[in-house]
């Protein structure tokens, strides 16, 4: 039977999508959309703002008719995430919005190729495979790893004015199944589908987190870029990789423009 | 022909989502609010009681934007689940609530693995397989387990503040048909599915309801935790074991975080 | 090229889901609220009664979301139907519900089985298959079975409490496929799957409705019963049964308890 | 590579969906509902009456919950039907009405079978197959074609008082896919299909309307008949000729009672 | 590992449906409609005009219930878009729009077949493929033809009457994928497909945006004509090319007839 990959677990995300009730928001007087507007921004800049605790939030102009706003939040527990939601009901310019889709997940870092490295270093201590110690053995290397990737478990929102959101599942088809691949293939596959990836290391970043279990789909892709034309090029030349042209199934696609706090419902709210 | 398992079946349960209208919510003056919460929690602690019947309930706050709520009752009769649904629309707080999903299962035991225990012992009995005297013995077999597994059957909801459900179907595919495997192969998959469930024994506590000419899909499964981090680890782990790999079809995962009645509607409702 | 079967037709059904407006319903005054439901009832009560006609109807409150009533009604032509539908909208009650579904369908009796009975004698009266004089002999006797069957093909709508219903195809898979089986294998199958039907023949009892070229599904089954525990159990042991696991597309189910039309929208309608 | 089937195209074809807000419409003074009622059927029944441009057009009650009112149009041009839409928003009864499908299709006569004659009648010339000549010959064939089959290509609606709507597709799967058929073997399909359609001949008429480049499906298929029986028969004859067991996928059926524009919101608008 | 296609990026494109609450505006006073047409014509032909930026835009009234009204624009950058939506919450016609669909993409120019070409002359270089030397003299024979296909990549939308707009998706099917074809077999296949186009070069054309990572489908299709029968004629004609009957995906279709900024609401506002 094929191994799960052993894998690193941070922040959990929500991803939540809105829409505006512009024409009640243009109805109001200007100076209650001002103070509406700034109230809001207080509350968003807060809930946004890294803090203590390795929390992070940024907030989209969402392109097309998806939803007319994206915020994304990260939070060390589930608990945080579900107050944040209710406080979001407190906002002044809730009344304005309507939520059309969300996506919970945690941010997950995959130890595929890193796997076969563990697997040397524990064969050298002389450990039996699967054996209590090996075990023990191996959830302390990992310790260490998730204190070296701090960074990348709990990560901040990168200022890139542009972010590409889709969640994603790996087919299990009746002829092609990644679950039933040998650890091995998978690797193989994920490795190759990486070298495309670095060919955009300084185009475009990456934040990947998992929702089996949380969501309804097995993983969700946040993509991060000054440009949506890299997302374009990105995904495209991914396509042609095996692992994607075989394996992925997709989920719907949000496009979003970095949109500061107090500028939220403005008509051109990203320029500086 | 491949012979269907042998169940016991228990309570009724019925999972409900809701959508709050929180601006209609946080409009009403603060007493009136309060008053509102008041009633209706004292109806919702009276029908989460587990009382003389076997019942039991519990309320959660949901993640994302499925609903806010989800609202969870057992009962030994459908009809004590329809009589809850209609005490709800007289609930205080219904018109502020909007409902989003639900799903009507039966709580399930299957034999699967136990199945030839009873097959060896009716044996043992020198008792003709599918005979008329073979079905009395088991039946009375089955019942005898019936008492034991009470607690089973007719469960009360765990205190874990976390609730992940999700329905599910076994795939009956072109070419990969569960339905068509005989029972000894469906029970040594279930019974490899199972170790892997054991290993979370002490994370993750199960119930498994059948709906099966009740709602859309075929089984719901509803899991308790205190951490939403062991349902996506659950979840990733068995998704490489043959039978959800190759059979495992799922519908939408509900995440909730557990609440008490009088605090439903409070910005933080689980503090204290 | 396979065989179509010969089948007897006989009432049309309409199967109507709703939802009610509990809100709007529980804010009229009580006095209101009985003058309303009794006029309604006073129409629903002669649209479900028997009458000249072999009409029937019956009304249901639905477990879950997908709806609170369900109306079905059995009328001799559609356009008695129609008049049906445009009754309804005149109903005192009306303003308070919203339609969720429906499914239009003819009720149907196959002769699959019976179809070999049939060719026996044709050829013992000498006659050429497919010739004319065939075809006379054949709708003959079958007009003589329409007559014998009146009351399976315009069927009063059982007492049970319990409803289930649901459409469903059979598959046209790119493999599988019902359509290109020869009709002897069909019947086969058919059979087979008719024994398991028989093991609930006191618990369950069924209306066959065909829908090809009248709704979205091939065909509506209505399945009535004093425990929804039987529909659990029915399907689960037939799923296993060749037709129903490699043919069998289901839609969505529908469980109804049965309710008296004076009592349509009290808290515990079916109570005494 | 199979090569496309020869077609006339004759008129544009629009079939439209609403629903009827029944509750606002019941509330008006009789007077009123009257007055809209009367002037309303003024348009339509121009909108539908024949004219001098070979426009057509019918109105239908709808059976169950996907309409109330069934509108379809035939005209010369795509302009003319935008125009009919837009004519549509000014009519007195259009508050009261909510679109909820509509299809958008051209009449088509294809010429599978009489491909092959064209083709005979061309080499008899001796003409050079996909030549210039054999082009501009099998164009002016074509030609006089469309001159004499000018009933068929600008129908009249039949004044049938049941009309079946669907749209549907010709599977293009993995393993079956009607557009890799060549030719000759789809035209056998198809003509044995006819063989069928044939035996409905004095009991169903049919138009068939292609929308590929237009709308979701590849056709539309409005059958007629003077009882919705026929239809159930009908299809569930053809569901078993290989062309529709194979090949066919069906988008919704739509099953429509015809109504004179004077009476189309009242009680029993079709008696007398 | 098949290769990605090169390719050419343009405009960014949004393509957005609406429909019309026709009802609230034919219950405005004439005037009102009349200021209100008037002002919103001024700020929507300011945003379809070429203008400096290679901008571009078109409106047009769309045939069924899908929306009433298609606005396409074309700008250089997204961030531009973004603010064309932004401006249009503005417009004061807004207020009786609602938003049902959108697509988002960035106008591709595919250099499959020229790709050969490219390569050839490369070779003649006596350049090494792949390496740093190659990959540069290619981005410069590319970026010389940006500068003269500068038209098809930032194009105005041409004059016709008609257009039809569907996302499409190639598939990535258990048994035929198109993204596992070597680049050589998916250029046959699109130069086969590329002649059946060429046949309609005078009635129909084209603008081909990809999609990949900004929205749900690969590619969007926008075609042109005179006359929507070309566009069935087109599509069909393509249906019976291998590329589209075993690869093509097709999405939603919307048909639109192009009308005037200052015309956009009346009753027939493309005659004048």
């Amino acid at each position: 039977m094929p191994q799960p990959p052993s894998t690193l677990e941070g922040a959990f995300l929500l991803h939540q999508l809105f829409r505006v009730d512009w024409t009640a928001w243009h109805d109001l007087k200007e100076k209650k959309r001002r103070r509406i507007q700034a109230e809001s921004a207080e509350v968003l800049r807060e809930l946004c703002s890294r803090g203590a605790g390795d929390d992070s939030g940024a907030l989209y102009h969402v392109l097309g008719h998806k939803g007319d706003l994206m915020f994304v939040f990260s939070r060390t527990t589930a608990e945080k995430l579900a107050e944040v939601e209710r406080q979001l009901t407190r906002l002044p310019l809730w009344p304005y919005l309507e939520s059309t889709y969300s996506y919970f997940s945690i941010v997950e870092l995959s130890l595929h190729g890193a796997h076969e490295r563990y697997r040397n270093l524990l064969l050298q201590q002389g450990l039996e495979e699967h054996s209590k110690d090996w075990d023990a053995a191996l959830e302390k290397m990992l310790e260490e790893d998730r204190q070296v990737q701090k960074a990348r478990l709990w990560p901040e929102f990168p200022e890139d004015p542009y972010i590409c959101f889709y969640p994603m599942d790996k087919r299990r088809g009746e002829v092609h199944n990644w679950f039933m691949l040998e650890a091995p293939d998978r690797g193989k596959l994920m490795s190759s589908h990486g070298k495309t990836g670095r060919r955009y290391a300084n185009k475009v970043s990456q934040i990947i987190s998992s929702s089996m279990g949380l969501d309804d789909f097995d993983w969700g892709v946040s993509l991060f870029s000054h440009d949506p034309l890299y997302f374009k090029k990105l995904i495209y030349d991914m396509r042609f990789d095996e692992v994607s042209a075989v394996y992925a199934e997709f989920g719907p696609f949000f496009i979003g423009r970095r949109i500061q706090p107090e500028r939220l419902l403005e008509l051109q709210p990203w320029s500086d």
